[in-house]
């Protein structure tokens, strides 16, 4: 049976690009039949580089069937997997993100969990020399992958290991780094075609917060400017959002990559006191600068206090 | 603060020796201050192992104070481990079991699951080149873990990996293979200093079978003569055993190592069925042989029906 490599739900650029990487690895260099797949559509930076290292775009999965072979990458978190992938064959998982319980396994599989930026630089430790063999479009797709998850390396979580291989692939591949981040911000930015609640579901993550739903939600991009002006609407669409998902309050961070610093909205009390005791912030209308702040992961969950 | 390196309640060689190299790797390698520590008693082959090799017996720990660093290895069964084990920060795990759902880490951290026969064949790998740096008892204590783990090669678990890396341990060591096994088999064989729960415990995992809890235990011997001498009195401690830790039925498998075979103790009709559906057994008595059977976790677990 083949076995479908996939990420997380609302794929970014990491969780398109990186069942990609893995199933070229398990079908040419492994000789293990492995499709990837999605599940949903990429966002607009993922199809960018889906199209600029004209790689196929992996099919959209909608049912998983139960014993079906499976490869996990960037995630390990049940909510983020469809809802029966404990009745799914897991064979591996590849993330880069805390252990969350939930996912269970019949029997020891290669599990490799590394506190690195990106998936698919702990991908490119384990390829190793075999590397060599991949088409452009595979190296290609792991220097996008890095590129993205650091956002060019202005994120807190970037190691020294994904610069460095990071500019390895690119040296490789003949890419000016800055110039092909710059391509690849812009058309994560240019987000014009989706209404509010995509937009507050496109990059979100659901966080328990001492027994309060929340759904923290990060929009990065180089043009702030589109998305403020669209704040009211953004503001409107949010309870409608936390109650069909069943959280407490939609938190969403419009994060400028270039200025390196997050306006968090604020449309009520609630996130008003988030922010102040969260990030020491003083919040005197419905949204707050944060400088510096640019990563959910390392800086934005880590510190949410109610 | 000191990190604190463990494997599972009831510690075989594996669970012994291993928090032992790993701490002498981040102590000595990564410049990380480490200690190794026990959740228990170490079976009599681990207290061989340590004897021989002339390494210090870890402490045993009794309380895990909220927030203290620690790697977890070789289980990553919240069961296995001190029950407040979550609140603790969770820095590394590396295993070679099934991924159990209940461990939560607060960041990224590293997390190495492979399927391999034991632990240390995995530190092996990781750590690599600065192997050459460790002492003698570090390196004894490796290949001591991998031939308690593969029962000297034999077990179905073994891989080719296991085998590999033990001899090249051997040959650096200069130890005879075959000789030491039987020493440490010899070690673990006796047992006739503890009383019937305690060997129904001595090495044993709590697995639910479709809603009924079942303690499988098992016991690796060279000499099975003795404790099949006890097996009244083994059976007669069963309902205790189970009632005390909430199982509905223990099940014993005494393991004869050189021969290759298992032999269930048959004390009511539920066990005799569990034989007869898991294994194909006919069973005659109150106890029954089941060649080849050798693994828990390939071959008792993964066939357990009720």
């Amino acid at each position: 049976m083949t076995t479908l490599v996939f990420g997380h739900k609302n794929p970014d650029t990491d969780s398109t690009g990186s069942p990609i990487i893995w199933a070229w690895y398990l079908n040419q260099i492994k000789s293990v039949e492995a499709k990837p797949v999605l599940l949903g559509e990429p966002n607009t930076e993922a199809l960018f580089v889906l199209d600029h290292w004209d790689l196929e775009k992996p099919e959209i999965m909608t049912d998983l069937a139960a014993d079906t072979p499976v490869v996990i990458v960037d995630t390990n978190n049940p909510g983020e997997l469809p809802d029966n992938i404990n009745d799914a064959d897991i064979r591996g998982i590849i993330d880069h993100h805390r252990l969350v319980a939930g996912l269970e396994t019949r029997g020891p599989i290669e599990i490799n969990i590394e506190p690195l930026a990106c998936t698919a630089t702990i991908m490119y430790k384990m390829i190793g020399d075999d590397l060599a063999q991949a088409p452009r479009g595979i190296k290609g797709a792991m220097l996008s992958c890095i590129l993205s998850d650091t956002l060019e390396f202005r994120s807190p979580t970037t190691t020294q290991e994904d610069t460095a291989i990071a500019h390895a692939l690119a040296e490789d591949l003949g890419v000016d780094i800055s110039a092909f981040a710059a391509e690849m911000f812009a058309a994560k930015s240019d987000v014009s075609a989706f209404s509010e609640p995509e937009l507050l579901r496109m990059d979100s993550k659901e966080f328990d917060l001492d027994g309060t739903g929340l759904r923290v939600s990060v929009l990065e991009t180089t043009s702030p400017a589109p998305l403020l002006a669209r704040k009211d609407a953004l503001m409107a669409a949010m309870p409608g959002v936390a109650k069909e998902d069943g959280a407490a309050q939609v938190l969403l961070f419009i994060v400028d990559i270039l200025k390196e610093e997050a306006t968090l909205l604020v449309p009520n009390d609630m996130v008003k006191q988030i922010a102040e005791n969260s990030f020491g912030a003083s919040v005197a209308s419905d949204t707050v600068v944060l400088p510096g702040i640019m990563s959910r992961k390392k800086q934005i969950i880590p510190n949410l206090k109610l």
